[in-house]
């Protein structure tokens, strides 16, 4: 007899369907659909928008969403919840170990399912985390507090708030490091939110998550998990941190800036890369091998300066050729405070945005300029176009990235209320946003290589 | 005496300014002003906004604009004028040599000064060119036509489809290819563009400019238009390409798929990047190298599919954390008639969109999908919120790079009235746009890797 919690997070049609067919959450079943025949564990779902699908993990690891209508039926061959939970064991406490604090924000990126199924049974209590990581005990003294279940696309500035003071209360306890776990959609986001809110800190502050859940091979959760932790327990570089997935085929992770890292593949594991320069230090088993010498160093202190605050009417204007002023009037009307544009080339709009761009810094919006490119400088003194910019009263960023501007500036026009003082916190560099010159090994360049390619080539004669 | 030539584009503070201190356009001066000392030349000035700068091109090859109000002295060394014409040679014609036309939008890629200073004295006749970079004769016989003087980020529809048709005018004249010469900001959008507005084309449609300036020594301006010309009347790929300068210190140029290609630094000669995947080909000096296979041959007819169409109500919604549902809405209000989000990771924007954009899509708003880490995937199946947006109707368009969707539905929209139709078209790979997958040697990597920074590096033991 089937009770509720076998259709977990189901209703309507969805529902309807698995109770027909005798189908519940956590068989092992072969879906029989118009849309082919689909062999893998049905998952429950989290509180959702819709009754349509029923969700199943399929052998590869992927989740796929099938529509309930279009099955046909459901053979089921095994029933096995119990593989899903997690062997829990106490986290050994030694002394002679570093304290470090996880905090958990809604990415749990050691659960054996994917965390934003809702099918989750998370490993985020630090017996469910050494249960699925035992490596972590070698390392260091873990405790976890879970600050919010948000995913990562729902983070905002209320989040950054309450992490930043969450930090701040670890780090005055006296833990040798944090770690906060967090999905990657815009864990670049967040790293920059805590550059701003959270300056001079004395220890390493780590931004971690995975890619890819942790029930699949590849998974990078349990490597990147070990390499923050290392990073929060050791690391000499006391900074606000991205820890992920290094770019080649050997395990290591690499420590990304937090003003100076974006998301650059949807599904990659080594999604993360420094823009315009080269990362701080890569993670290998035994040791960090540090890449630069300009960050901060780790001290003894607990002093830090906190600054928890955020204006919520900022926009980011990514330009596209033939933008309309009407995209412009209505952030007037809609009355924001501060504009980021992502500019083509040195940082140019086209003619028609002058005028409503004229009338939104006249009415006290400050607006300012960055480069859609990712990599290079703006320069808006070069040509004509820039300059009239420039006249407008559209202010330059340099090299700073256009996600870390957006997020500088909510920050700094929540911190002041003087639009001198607002102009001036975002033309100093605080956090590495701003950096002197890029480095010419800061800049893409295809995997291997062009060489690689045509060794497998034959060359054709001109 | 001086006469109104000598303060060419000049007038208000700027003007008086030169006429003061006795100092005119085209000298060689140097000027003493509370930022600084600069030497260099005066530049004339096109049709401006404002009249506070004076601009001089310094002899390292940059422009700059000098407030007048801020200038104490100028001293004149010299005046030479004649230093920047360009010597005019009749283009010699060789029966034997294909026939190429180059099509000018306003980046004139080999001027003497830069083109968007209006001080340029272009290098635009078949004469001029063939006096400025002589080697074009020994590729082809040149004509040119100058079909407007815009700068590329004034680039836009109506260009977009008089460009298409002025193409089509010349294959279907006989022509062996088509040269574009465009500024290099928006050089990617056109070439999305003309993907879709030209199809089936027999011969190569090649855009091309520079990063820097004719007159400075590490000019690519000479180097692109011979690599472009080389192409146009002798390569074997008949597509829309973009020809610019390689990525290493080699001089070689890359043609790049028309949809997979963009801009990722403001300032390098090798800015244009093939994204996902590898470039179509090298031009070297005496050889095309094809790195792939799956590329539209080179026919001798003059058939082509012409459809130079644009709907101007599109945008790109460039999420950002916290985008506010004002954003949707008043694209709603001011009657857009399709959107491109650029959503974070695998496609996803936070929950406060939802509403605005289910209305939008009642509203018969066309959405779709793409992913702002511009490498990878849309994959909307994955997570709950992808499948929640994938119920409220907006279509996820695989790995098309956000400015090529935006190109795109603008031209599908203009095209098609029926929705289902425009649909269709978005989901089709009309010119490349989508592929089937994306290689690992087309994801990016630090130039030079990490073993080459290691090699300068002490290892610090953990």
């Amino acid at each position: 007899m089937l009770n509720e919690e076998d259709f977990k997070g189901y209703r309507g049609i969805a529902k309807s369907v698995l109770k027909q067919m005798n189908a519940r959450v956590w068989s092992d079943v072969e879906i029989s659909s118009t849309r082919g025949i689909f062999r893998g564990i049905i998952l429950p779902r989290a509180e959702t928008l819709d009754d349509k699908f029923i969700v199943m993990k399929l052998r590869n690891g992927y989740n796929v969403g099938i529509k309930a209508d279009s099955i046909t039926k459901i053979k089921e061959f095994d029933y096995k919840k119990a593989n899903y939970q997690i062997p829990e064991k106490e986290f050994p406490y030694d002394p002679k170990k570093p304290k470090v604090t996880l905090l958990g924000t809604g990415g749990t990126i050691a659960s054996r399912l994917d965390y934003r199924t809702g099918a989750v049974i998370p490993a985020f209590s630090p017996g469910e985390l050494y249960g699925s990581c035992p490596e972590l005990a070698d390392i260091c003294n873990l405790d976890t507090k879970k600050l919010f279940g948000v995913f990562s696309e729902n983070m905002g500035p209320e989040q950054y708030k309450e992490l930043s003071k969450a930090i701040d209360d670890e780090i005055k306890k006296g833990v040798q490091g944090v770690i906060i776990g967090h999905g990657t959609d815009t864990m670049h986001h967040t790293a920059a939110a805590l550059s701003f809110m959270i300056q001079n800190s004395p220890v390493p502050i780590v931004l971690v998550g995975s890619q890819r859940s942790s029930d699949r091979p590849s998974s990078d959760a349990a490597y990147n998990l070990i390499h923050a932790a290392k990073t929060a327990a050791y690391c000499d570089i006391a900074e606000v941190m991205v820890c992920m997935f290094g770019p080649t085929s050997d395990i290591y992770g690499l420590l990304h800036r937090g003003t100076r890292v974006r998301k650059m593949h949807s599904s990659y594991r080594s999604t993360f890369r420094t823009i315009g320069d080269i990362p701080l230090a890569k993670v290998e088993d035994d040791r960090f091998i540090y890449l630069r010498q300009d960050y901060k160093r780790r001290r003894t202190d607990t002093n830090l300066n906190l600054l928890p605050f955020f204006e919520e009417k900022v926009a980011i204007i990514y330009y596209y050729p033939n933008m309309q002023p009407d995209i412009i009037y209505s952030l007037i009307d809609n009355d924001y405070k501060g504009i980021i544009i992502a500019g083509t080339g040195l940082g140019h709009v086209n003619k028609p945005l002058y005028n409503p761009l004229r009338k939104a810094v006249e009415n006290g919006i400050q607006v300012y300029m960055t480069v859609q490119t990712l990599w290079g400088y703006v320069h808006m003194y070069v040509y004509e176009t820039g300059r009239d910019l420039l006249n407008l009263g559209i202010v330059p960023l340099e090299n700073m990235l256009p996600e870390v501007a957006y997020i500088k500036l909510g920050w700094a026009l929540g911190y002041k209320s003087n639009p001198e003082e607002v102009k001036e916190l975002m033309l100093s560099s605080i956090s590495g946003e701003i950096t002197p010159r890029e480095q010419l090994n800061g800049y893409i360049i295809l995997q291997g290589g062009l060489p690689e390619v045509e060794k497998f080539l034959n060359h054709n004669i001109l």
